[in-house]
């Protein structure tokens, strides 16, 4: 147990854009952390690859390190802070510092959605902190809310938007008729997307997330290879007008959902949503987060997901609370997590042909007579029943047309069964896009 | 100290519709209480006015009680819930369970605004939890954003929608076009008003509310009688319609606005917001918290902010964080407020007078030519600069019009003087409405 005068001591692993604010902040804020939380903090070393490069601000003198042995071996340092990202080395760097009995806040989704249960229960056993609010959501609190405050709840689902920059190419492609592949290139230019964008927009940094989120809300690890994954590059220009006249957005949702025993929907895939629901409005490259719980209800938080400041918000609020929390002999209190109801074993995770949804369809047709006749008896002789019609587009040089049509919720195998059957008509040109329609 | 094996016992002061729920949580929830944090609760004593009431679900035999001292004077009482609502007596409750080393957790925004800091200094020094999440914003996790999350932030505003009486019927009167006292009634049947409902539509409960978010967002305290409160019963149906024709919605805003020098603006009243603005889409009874800080940018939290579930899910999730903490020796975390940065001494809220905005006004007028521009001499000689007009509704009958005007930011000191200027005019009979404008 130390007490209010001892300095707190900060290791940094990573030194990059997000460890460059949160670095910043340790020495720019450190009054404002006295005052907060009673306590002195230092950064004490920090993790680089490059010792010689130029940084702004400058980390203390003699900070800089290469070595990972000074922060993990160094016992006067209290708090490692991991902003390296990636599950390797990452991943082991931070089971060896809560094994030496220090706390741990990280940004890292992909090591909390690999090894989040077995990371935790270390932390347990080891009586320290391990916080990882800017691992999902950036700087929306949505980490620290499933803890702490809604932890009463019963949930029953997390929908989410929670890639800013899926979200920013689907926002250019709605306002502007942009296509993907053009949207995709300004994101690159604007710094939002990467050179290679596959996480992204395959979705599969959105299922890490998800991963953590579903994990915290159903107090039973989720895994993020279980989740289903379907990225947004097929979608077109003419989807996002059709889908409005039809009272729709259209956005890529991270969506778990708790059903009957213990076992629970988890998938990543673009839907349309009603234009009057909130998650509609979610614009660029902010992120949005609805939780329903049997007591909350619906709460939905919308805020950053990304970025330098936000990011470092979460991070640094991960800090004051290991700051306040100090000085307990007893250490922190014990996560709800993994076995705050579900057990230690993984949730069953729905295979996607087992969900019932609604769903839009874009065909490319012959303009002429019986067309939709032919296309509506394979949908009825699949048990899948027609809400709207539109033909659109047409196209005297091909003699084609765009037919969208939206369903009542069926089974997705039955859809995709039904789907392959209609492409194989000669009438059909091709089978577009299916989306499911989230109410 | 106290080993997982202590039942912990719970004091229920009021078993009201929101009380029943605590009540009913505790009893019901018990076992998932025990997996998410390792401890055992009983509801000990509930504190009632009528003891022989018939209530459903029964509290356990022998809970219910009249007598306050059952529950402040038993040693065996480890968390008082308060639910009775009130400054007084619960105010003195809380102070005597406190000063007994017990746990407290209460919806009393009254008591919060009125006795926080006290209340906050007496819980440090017993080394006990003062929780308060149900306080403002109903089941939304803002209180806790705030003192934990969001904890690293300069927080430089809150923009809240966090009356769901009045926002129930302002919804009313923009969609159905309701003259404000029908749909006050409306509200009345259904019960989101009160018989009596000044409170609400007077922006009194909101500035409770503010004063808590602003107390804990600037750390320090925001007095609620220093909170310029301005209600909704001048709008009109008309006021709904111009202001769409102009892109705004009307809400009614609780703000709070760090400014230099520690001082604060903190006022609840009705405001035009841009119609693609989040808040602007907060319907009915929901309540909506827009967070500015200087690390997270604008984060916004929707959900519901009143009613019997909504506000069990937020003191629950107080209850079950005070049983995750306890065990610890030396009691809980300090607590951010109020000597987090701003001192204890009462910020200084600006006088309304002081405040810069963009204002709408209605006013009725002679419909003949000249008008116009008498009223504009008047608005440019103080200053006042004109952004938009719309004359509207002329009145055969009795020879008058609506005059709508919109200004570019001015003080409303200004133009409180030049209206009052205007309304002496011959040729204008009424002014009928000023609302300021929130960008």
């Amino acid at each position: 147990m130390m007490d209010n005068s001892t300095v707190i001591n900060i290791g940094l692993m990573g030194l990059g854009t997000v460890g460059g604010g949160v670095a910043a902040a340790l020495s720019g804020n450190a009054d404002a952390i006295k005052r907060k939380t009673g306590r002195t903090v230092r950064l004490r070393k920090a993790l680089v690859r490059d010792a010689g490069k130029v940084r702004n601000p400058a980390p203390p003198a003699g900070a800089l390190t290469t070595n990972p042995e000074d922060i993990l071996a160094d016992p006067d340092i209290h708090i490692v802070v991991e902003m390296m990202g990636g599950d390797s080395p990452a991943g082991e760097y931070l089971e060896r510092a809560l094994a030496a009995g220090k706390h741990v806040v990280t940004a890292n989704k992909e090591v909390m959605s690999r090894r989040g249960p077995s990371l935790l229960a270390l932390a347990q056993s080891q009586r320290v902190n391990l916080l990882f609010e800017a691992s999902a959501g950036g700087g929306i609190p949505i980490v620290g809310c499933l803890m702490s405050q809604l932890l009463a709840n019963d949930i029953r689902s997390i929908r989410s938007i929670i890639n800013g920059t899926t979200n920013y190419i689907l926002t250019r492609m709605a306002r502007h008729q942009t296509p993907f592949a053009d949207a995709l290139a300004e994101a690159q230019a604007q710094g939002y997307a990467e050179a290679d964008p596959t996480n992204d927009i395959e979705g599969i940094d959105a299922a890490y997330k998800l991963s953590v989120l579903g994990s915290l809300a159903f107090h039973r690890p989720i895994p993020h290879h279980a989740i289903y994954t379907e990225g947004i590059s097929r979608l077109g220009p003419e989807d996002f007008r059709y889908a409005a006249e039809l009272g729709y957005a259209i956005k890529s949702l991270a969506i778990a959902v708790a059903e009957a025993n213990g076992s629970v929907q988890a998938r990543v895939h673009p839907a349309l949503v009603p234009e009057d629901h909130l998650l509609a409005k979610v614009d660029g490259v902010y992120n949005a987060v609805e939780v329903t719980g049997d007591l909350c209800g619906q709460i939905i938080l919308h805020g950053q997901g990304a970025g330098r400041d936000a990011t470092t918000s979460a991070v640094m609020g991960d800090i004051l609370n290991i700051l306040r929390s100090m000085g307990n002999a007893d250490g922190p209190p014990p996560l709800p997590l993994p076995d705050g109801g579900g057990g230690n074993s993984e949730a069953r995770i729905w295979p996607i042909d087992e969900l019932a949804s609604a769903y839009y369809m874009r065909l490319t047709c012959a303009d002429q007579a019986g067309v939709l006749a032919q296309i509506a008896r394979i949908l009825g002789d699949g048990n899948i029943s027609i809400a709207t019609v539109i033909q659109k587009d047409t196209d005297p040089g091909s003699g084609t047309a765009q037919l969208v049509i939206t369903t009542y919720p069926a089974r997705e195998a039955d859809v995709q069964t039904a789907l392959a059957a209609v492409a194989e008509l000669g009438v059909v040109a091709s089978v577009n896009n299916l989306i499911r329609i989230e109410g």
